[in-house]
């Protein structure tokens, strides 16, 4: 069937993570390999500090992975940053043929994908994945510098200083399955609000979660958790009423790394986390180990990405947005 | 072998192209399928125009391939604006499955060798590639406004207004053959001068051809062109010296197309062409039809591009830069 469910034949065999200071404290704080109470990485700028989480969360992985950088025969990598410079620059040393990707936060579903799609299909044994997005870096590139001090929206979110790297493999290795997966197809919702991202996204992750389920004929009971990248509160309360509204009710098992990653009443964040690096440390550090260790079975990972510039913006249009989906068993 | 060279069944079936009036007025310009004189494709902004024209190439290659959008199963697209967003606006009607892909200039190269790698695989039976880039909004996000009548250095190059689509199917259909591929590995060559792109990127286009001849046991010979994607003037000759330096002697069989595009004394460009969409749509508009045709038989077509940042060039970074490479046959 064209524009359909891929059928895949791959592993997730290592992730690690990294983190800033805000990430480190919050639910998930224990979950993730690697943090810096400065957000800096020893380096002298947000940018850089960006691609030095990139560095060492590759480094990490691969050396999980038991493999050498030579290996591993092709990397996939994107951030939120102009030009994807956070990736360009990070990732410099490993000398690994690369593929810059963007889908804003659903970058890191779109790299699992497609590096599964090359395993699949034997154009690559081995394939990385890296993604990552930093508070500071973000702010001042989209919105202000952190020095203006502005207040923000009750529907804003918070981008996670972050990094979440992934070795895909054969089925003959030791990992997590990835066994069908969907690219999104961009949505425009008509909204443009910057401060409402997940009113923008929750359009894109319906239309991707309806076509799995039409053409599969899955049901959310078969899942033990939907997860969603980073709609947020608002955009994943929206979510779960657009799927009700087509006559499936996956609130129960919904969940979205967004509203995971941050404790909402402590932490001030309004509507959640976001950001590349936001589903990329909560797939590496919080839902790849519990699916290792069984204690969940199956699950979809979908984050979803707001494909707007700040330019784009300015010039009075709309905000498309993109959700890709993966199936991961245990 | 480890990142090596990728063994590909894939054709290149249709291909569009659309430029502006200094690209229709140059030595290719009777190639092209569109082209407006005002740069603006009856758009507001020169960001919109960019996208207007990626929605028409896409339009006019997906017809030429006798195809409904509906039938291509995903989309690769990238451009060199701040998020891609002439990509992500562009396509946004034909509800594609959409995989954003950044490279620079070398774009072209990654998304016709990731489409490729999908159909080898059968993750995909359609897939569609499409890269663009606009002089007068690229001159804008990485140098000055127009308006500002900035002097220009003899070895800058410039970016070419354009857009390519092309669509990859199985090897059934007709069309020109992608055989083999290889994606570059990123290099850094110390440059860090934004008005010298060339010298910036050559040592990333010996490294991929390099790697190439290597594996392959290829020489020059077996080509009848090989073709880097826009090393203008004085990384073209860079790139020769750094063959020759190998003991590969390239010159009688290479081509650029920055080099191509314009008319270097009559239309003042310096160093020649770049952008996303000056590889595209030379390789749209004359080496395919050439190809089809018959005038030539193998060709080596190498994009290339300059990973850097205006804001990573302030913060003192070098350029790191990249060049994917695809074989293309008759």
């Amino acid at each position: 069937m064209a524009q359909g469910v891929i059928r895949l034949l791959a592993k997730l065999c290592a992730a690690a993570s990294a983190v800033g200071k805000k990430e480190a404290e919050g639910p998930l704080g224990s979950c993730f390999d690697l943090h810096d109470d400065s957000d800096k990485f020893k380096q002298k700028t947000w940018e850089a500090a960006e691609s030095e989480m990139q560095r060492q969360v590759l480094g990490l992985a691969i050396k999980r992975a038991r493999l050498a950088p030579q290996d591993v025969d092709m990397l996939f990598a994107g951030d939120l940053l102009n030009q994807c410079v956070a990736s360009a620059y990070g990732l410099l040393e490993y000398h690994i043929p690369y593929c810059g990707i963007y889908g804003a936060c659903s970058t890191v579903g779109e790299g699992i994908l497609l590096a599964s799609v090359a395993v699949t299909g034997g154009s690559a044994k081995w394939a990385s994945v890296v993604t990552s997005s930093h508070y500071c870096a973000a702010e001042r590139q989209y919105r202000t510098p952190l020095e203006y001090g502005a207040q923000r929206s009750p529907t804003a979110q918070w981008t996670v200083t972050g990094a979440g790297a992934f070795l895909v493999g054969a089925v003959s290795n030791k990992g997590v399955n990835v066994t069908r997966g969907i690219f999104g197809i961009p949505r425009d919702s008509g909204v443009r609000d910057t401060a409402n991202m997940g009113a923008a996204m929750a359009g894109a992750a319906a239309d991707t979660l309806m076509r799995f389920f039409r053409e599969t004929g899955e049901s959310p009971n078969a899942y033990d958790r939907i997860v969603t990248g980073d709609l947020g509160y608002e955009g994943g309360s929206l979510l779960c009423d657009l799927m009700r509204a087509e006559g499936i009710d996956i609130m129960e098992r919904y969940a979205d790394c967004g509203q995971m990653i941050y404790d909402r009443v402590r932490q001030d964040v309004h509507s959640g986390g976001s950001g590349c690096g936001c589903s990329a440390v909560t797939l590496a550090g919080y839902f790849l180990p519990r699916l290792r260790e069984g204690s969940e079975k199956r699950i979809l990972f979908m984050p979803t990405g707001a494909l707007m510039s700040p330019d784009s913006i300015k010039q009075g249009r709309t905000i498309p947005a993109v959700a890709h989906l993966v199936e991961l068993e245990a």
